[in-house]
Formats: structure tokens, C-alpha cells, sequence
């Protein structure tokens, strides 16, 4: 015995395929709405299904948008001598959230992974190669902010040999030590690349 | 600047106003929306908009429903005698899953907290005085199952008061322990329940 109501089952049934939403986070979901106004259940539901019916994807770079291009696209403050390449939409606004960075991006849609069958032609880097092509192009940096994990280093490398012809600097995100952690609490990959990328803070005057 | 899409943003502040739902929770969930497939979001959309249309409260017990009286109420299985009250539906819920008590329920909606302007007509109460006192009623025992807070005992005791003249027995829940938690971390409030309430497991015998 659940709720004595299938909606309600059906809604918590509904909720519980969410990421990060299990049964019992679910169950207090609807046991909430089961309270809410009437007027603002709808707004949610409506918010669902407005999502769904006009977000699209820029047709320069990939990110979702509500019109043809982007407004970071359409930005005239933007440099668009720089782009940065990012696997989601949703890393583009991890990456604005810390007010660094102003140039433009490019969304991948995913990063190579042979084992879930996702290779090369499912990502968007036809119209990346294109981007960089163009006869008005004006780039001089991709950054490629993949994800420091086995898919996104081969996403980079692959990337990497299909710019060469291309007279532009291809940089990587810096790794190492993520800010604010305990040296002892970083896993042995992240310490050994922090050792290899080491930077130099005073060096021995020259005599 | 946040996603360069009005309506994914719109999604992400309707999910915040959820209990438990961050704003970081809602980005991800809209960032998973966004790759549903389109009939998956309009079948939970589907669900929030029918529960709130179906749902409504038993005529007898005030548990949610999508008919008049609810499965429990409906029940020929169901020990008819013992009448279990809980502030929510959600407490049914939690209840049931015990799977050790086979009577009915009477949902209060609340519990009496004049902090919040609740008071005893706010609540079902008329409605279980009624039961009660029904001509035709063969109930024994109410088990007053509200929470161990000052609310809930005001609430305990005034209906306890008001349940006088009638012929029944009235209980609450066992207040102690959690089972599973280490005593050193049961606070001293539990702690004294526990210890006015302790159970005779061994007497000595008598000569």
C-alpha cells in the first residue's frame, strides 16, 4: 500500500525517473503538491511543457536558446576571437558563473565514447570545423573545457589533430588541486598532473 | 547569466519552489529535461495537472483519494475498531509500510498550533467526533499517532478532552528510542520519554 490515490502514485512514479529524485524524495514532492494552489501546479506543469516546445539549439554554437541564435552568439561584447568548447549547455553556465570569461562557446553535445556507441558524428563538431573555416572567421583560440576524464582527453585529442591545418592555438583547462581542498583529501591523478603542470612563483636571480 | 534560454530559466525557478530543490538541484533537473524525450515530459506534466484534478479527500477518513471513500475505508479487511489518527496522508503512507496495523485512519490535516493560526476547526475533527459517536459505530480505540512535538501533544490532549464521554479506549504512539540509533545520540528529551516509559523485561520472583 502506497498513497491511497493512483495519481498521486502516478506522479510520484513520474518524479522518481529524475535524476537525483528517489521514492522517498518523490513521495514528499507529492505530498507538497498535494497542498499547492491549483494555479501553481499548473504554472510547473506548464513551465514543462513551454520548455519543451521552444527551447531549441543555436544554430552557431550549439546552446540552448529560445531563438535562432543564442544571446551570448548575438553578444557584440563578446570576443569573438576566442571559443570555448564544452561538452553541455550546462557547463557554459558553470563557466559564466564566474564572471572570467568573454569570448564565445561551442557546445559538443556529448564527448566521444566508443562504449556508449557515441563517436564523432554525433557530436557537433562538423559545424565547429566549419566555424573555424570560414572565410570571416576571426578565431584565434579554441579552449577545450572537456572534462579532465578518459572520453574527454580523447575528445580533445581527437579535436586536436582535426584543427591542425588551422592557424589557431588550442589551449586546455588548467588541472590540478580544485580550490579550497586538503591537499591529503585529492586522489593521486589530480596530484600528479597538479606536479607536472606546477607553476614557478620565484625563480633564483640571474647572475 | 545563466541558461541564454528564458524558458529553460522559467523551469529551473517553478522547480526551487519545491521542498528540498535548490536552485543547483533545478538546473540539473531542467539540464535532464532537456534531453527527455518530448513525451516523457508531457506525461509528467500530465501527471501534476491530473493529480490536482482528481485528487480529493475520503468522505470518511479524509485520507487522498481519486474516488469518495478511499481503498482503506473500502476495505472489507480492514479491522473496522480501531481508528489510527495522523495530522497527514503522508503519515498513512509511512504506516502502512510497517505492515502491522490492520485498522482504519481518520487524517486531521494538521495538528492545533496557534503560532500558525491553526486551531481545532481548521482540522477534521468534527468529522471524527461524528465517527465516534455514529449510532452504528463499533470503533473501541483511538490511536492518537501525532507527532512527538508540543503541537502534537496540544493536540493529543485536546482530543482526548473532547473524546471523554465516549466509551472508548484512547492510546498514543510508543515515545523512545529509534530503533537502530546508538543511545549517546538520542537527545535528552527522547532520552527521558525512554526512560518514564521503560518496559519490565524480567521481575523477580515472587516467594
Amino acid at each position: 500500500m502506497q498513497f491511497a490515490s493512483e495519481s498521486v502514485e502516478i506522479l510520484i512514479e513520474q518524479f522518481s525517473k529524475l535524476p537525483t529524485i528517489g521514492r522517498k524524495s518523490a513521495q514528499r514532492l507529492a505530498a507538497h503538491i498535494l497542498k499547492m494552489p491549483k494555479e501553481d501546479v499548473a504554472r510547473l506543469a506548464n513551465a514543462l511543457l513551454e520548455m519543451k516546445e521552444r527551447v531549441r539549439a543555436c544554430d552557431i554554437c550549439g546552446n540552448v536558446t529560445d531563438a535562432e541564435i543564442c544571446i551570448i552568439c548575438n553578444s557584440t561584447k563578446r570576443e569573438s576571437g576566442i571559443v570555448c568548447v564544452v561538452q553541455d549547455a550546462e557547463d557554459i553556465v558553470a563557466l559564466e558563473r564566474t564572471g572570467e570569461y568573454r569570448g564565445r562557446y561551442h557546445v559538443l553535445g556529448g564527448v566521444i565514447s566508443p562504449l556508449d556507441g557515441i563517436g564523432p558524428d554525433d557530436l557537433n563538431i562538423r559545424t565547429l570545423i566549419e566555424r573555424v573555416g570560414a572565410s570571416d572567421s576571426d578565431i584565434t583560440e579554441l579552449i577545450l573545457a572537456v572534462s579532465p576524464t578518459v572520453e574527454g582527453d580523447t575528445t580533445a585529442l581527437y579535436l586536436t589533430q582535426l584543427l591542425e591545418p588551422f592557424p589557431i592555438k588550442i589551449t586546455r583547462l588548467a588541472r590540478g588541486i580544485p580550490v579550497g581542498l586538503t591537499l591529503s583529501y585529492a586522489d593521486e591523478a589530480t596530484l600528479s598532473r597538479a606536479i607536472a603542470g606546477r607553476n614557478t612563483i620565484s625563480k633564483p636571480r640571474e647572475e
